[in-house]
């Protein structure tokens, strides 16, 4: 697995050079609750491993980081008083990724504080479809 | 494994009633590109159990659905050119989910067409952030 950055905010929390509130640790993943919070409850989920983006990660940090959500939004929903929630993980700069170490945000509608988004909806047109369906499949067959 | 329903979109979807360009399938997951799309690529990972939310998703289902993502995800990114991208997931109307079958939105970065989201965060305070970790890791520990 890739070695922890000296410089990385996420590795150096990991090493407990910085402190954070944890709320699980395993052997790949750890969480803890986001000090600059959307909400009351919103926590992250990380890989141990440093790897900057989702794409980039295998399959044995991925399966970890994300076995550990169900459980932690039902305890995040219990504690919180919560009945909605968002996952939200973001890969670039241009999609808003602050931290370039992978994190999924758990994000609970708390008090009608909670992630607001936009949804415009395009319409996929069917010939569109099948060729750009073909084109991903080609990609994924091959990887 | 619960029961698909009769009148879930997804689970038509899945028993072959309603078309999708489908992108990957196996025993537990379907992929297909959402027909509503906020950008070129934008589709969709769901698991083949019909289940509502993410919390209540079980581990396998759970697993298989996110050990999709990394290959999909680059895929979709090498067929549209995108540099970036978000994982979206809704639990609840409240949060913005609108079919109740779990689903996770791949969303590509693609000629400026992207997830936009507020991001307005506040400030955990040190107090209160570890009575809130201490309440939830309670929760947790008895799950």
């Amino acid at each position: 697995m890739p070695e922890p950055t000296d410089d990385c905010i996420f590795c150096r929390i990991i090493r407990g050079e910085l402190p954070c509130h944890r709320l699980y640790e395993d052997n790949h993943v750890l969480s803890f609750l986001d000090i600059g919070p959307i909400s009351h409850g919103h926590c992250l989920i990380i890989p141990k491993a440093h790897v900057e983006r989702f794409d980039q990660l295998d399959a044995t940090a991925s399966g970890a980081c994300l076995a550990v959500v169900p459980r932690l939004s039902a305890a995040v929903m219990s504690a919180t008083g919560a009945l909605s929630w968002n996952l939200l993980q973001n890969n670039g700069a241009e999609a808003g990724q602050v931290v370039p170490h992978v994190h999924f945000h758990i994000i609970p509608n708390v008090d009608g504080r909670r992630l607001r988004f936009e949804w415009t909806p395009g319409q996929l047109d069917a010939d569109a479809g099948k060729d750009l369906a073909a084109k991903i499949t080609h990609t994924l067959n091959q990887t």
